[in-house]
């Protein structure tokens, strides 16, 4: 159900012929309302993609009333006239669905540095119109998919009211692996400075702490549309949490559908002095290629782990530090802890616990190990 | 001839059973003066091995007669054993030869978190002093390797005087893929400040811009020793161009024998506003998997780089990029340039030139791409 679990939203998912394999490749989620409060975050690169470009500034007034998505392209680094397609793409939903352009959001994902065939957009977005439906989430949720390989979906329910979502691709809001995504609708009614505050606070505890791969992708997109069917107003905590939940749950998904991935690895950094320097401390677990491999390799080499904790500016005495990998303590005191032997690292999911000594402070950070098959997917990739 | 090239200095290399190959395992490299000056740089990273933390306190005095590195074990996270083992082997070789503790240093290169047999280390540096000869350098240089597959050696000649050098490891001072180790010697009369000044100088522009995986060894060391048994007393310019030139030579040797790697790329950032947006962008670049996975594809995927670029901080305008790929201008103002048919990547060298357009400065970053090899040696390495 997704993005057509709550009430006020059609969607659809159709083949508008820009993949070669001819699966779909334009999804669309329309908001019949009353409400059209929306609110987004968008990828920290500053070399965006024209329908980041786009989206950043039509979501400035707090509406939206649909959001168009195409994969088979990213329309990134495709000058003056890929802008124009996508402008053109945000004209077309919203003059078939009698709204103005500026509240049409539009999100693409693929290659880079090719221009879409914007004729097969358009006609692509003329069959999406057609298709919409109350049931269309699934098909929607297909629709944006890339190397993913199953469709990620999550529901959370309120007190008369719904969130739901969907997403594509397997990184993060900053680093990425590959562009992600994310699309998320409820019928609460929520006024669009709440929903901003409550997807910022949503977005930077999930999709923000996942960095798959490190690098950061020009075209990602959260958005969240309300359309208040359900006549209920939420309390802000309260759907704050709803929201959290849906995003922690497609964040989780992203993670273990990650390209080539054989681990999901959640890295926690606790008793820290404060959450920056935890956080810090797993991103820099979270880049170290030596650190990945390593795991991949089913080896809990906490000496790798120590050598990037090392690297950052957090508070901790480099010469007490402990490392526990599945909860086996490897490391005490910057030495030698419980025998590595003790590790079983043949499960797909991982947990390495740094306890710096410092504070009262944790986070968890998510990341994958780096396998023959994320660099067989991405050397291979565009050629 | 390396170490040895310059007068004043004794070598030798000994197998002292670290190595379960059987290979040579204990390097001493030993300045007979007149001078003893002497300068040195050390890992970032916090996490320090003991040889480096004993290294650094030793340096202070500006002074040093001896160096004695082994492979076989980094003697790191190895708790207050660790670090006597390491007191003992400088103290070891400071009675051998007959000068004070504080004027050996010590490195050590291998796995971290495992205690050295210290009775063969004491034993192998026994057998090293009996070998030390002026004709040591080569033997020197070959039992530093660990994973390497050649030997480093370089000597650059001045007016009467000469630098020569040896190293080890695939990385570099800051980010590391393994420890590297640089030991150089001089015949030149230069005093430890000056000495500091030019060995600064040097590996800033050198060592300091090789990265070949982003990761940071707890143990780099680079050291120079002055013996002054030339009677020269350079001028200050000359020399620090001539042990640039051998930094620079033993960092492309390193970089040519990264772990793994096909192929050896340099990023130079040309017409950045400053030499740290140049710097800043050449790493970001050079730290993308996605861009080095792309070029072991052989596929010039400029998209890759500009998404990196897009992550920095330096001054640029984010439509307005031109990218090259082995001279050809595939991205022009950030969109689509000369056709990538024309990239020919089958060659070992690639160059990625990034012009910011924002300035006149430029700096270049050495990197390697990420393949199947590098995933294997280091998911295999210590298991």
């Amino acid at each position: 159900m997704s993005v057509t679990a709550a009430r006020g939203f059609r969607a659809a998912g159709v083949t508008a012929g820009l993949k070669d394999s001819g699966k779909p490749d334009i999804s669309l989620v329309v908001n019949d309302g009353p409400s059209a409060a929306a609110a987004a975050v968008f990828t920290s690169n500053r070399c965006k993609a024209h329908p980041v470009l786009w989206s950043e500034q039509a979501i400035k007034g707090g509406t939206a009333r649909a959001i168009v998505l195409n994969s088979g392209g990213a329309n990134c680094y495709t000058g003056p006239e890929g802008f124009a397609a996508t402008h053109r793409t945000a004209e077309r939903v919203a003059e078939l669905i009698g709204v103005g352009a500026i509240d049409v959001q539009v999100c693409s994902t693929g290659l880079i540095g090719r221009l879409l065939d914007e004729g097969k957009v358009l006609a692509g977005v003329d069959a999406a119109v057609e298709a919409l439906s109350p049931e269309g989430g699934h098909d929607a949720a297909t629709a944006i998919m890339t190397t993913d390989t199953v469709d990620k979906q999550a529901t959370v329910s309120g007190d008369g009211w719904v969130v739901g979502g969907m997403a594509k691709g397997a990184g993060m809001l900053a680093p990425a692996l590959a562009t992600m995504l994310v699309v998320i609708t409820t019928d609460a009614d929520v006024d669009a400075s709440t929903l901003d505050g409550a997807l910022r606070a949503a977005t930077s505890r999930t999709f923000d702490r996942l960095d798959s791969d490190g690098c950061q992708s020009t075209n990602d997109t959260v958005l969240v549309m309300a359309s208040g069917a359900s006549g209920v107003v939420p309390d802000a905590g309260e759907f704050t949490e709803a929201l959290t939940k849906v995003c922690h749950d497609l964040a989780l998904q992203l993670l273990a559908d990650a390209e080539g991935a054989d681990h999901e690895i959640a890295i926690t950094t606790v008793s820290a002095a404060s959450e920056a320097d935890a956080l810090e401390v797993g991103r820099s677990v979270a880049r170290s290629n030596l650190f990945k491999t390593a795991i991949y390799g089913k080896d809990p080499n906490w000496g790798r782990i120590l050598a990037s904790v090392g690297t950052t500016s957090a508070q901790f005495d480099p010469l007490d530090l402990d490392v526990a990998v599945n909860d086996v303590w490897v490391c005490r005191g910057s030495g030698v802890g419980e025998s590595i032997d003790l590790v079983d690292l043949e499960p797909r999911q991982v947990s390495v616990t740094i306890d710096l000594k410092a504070g009262d402070q944790s986070a968890t950070i998510w990341t994958n190990d780096l396998t023959h098959a994320y660099v067989h997917e991405n050397s291979a990739y565009s050629t």
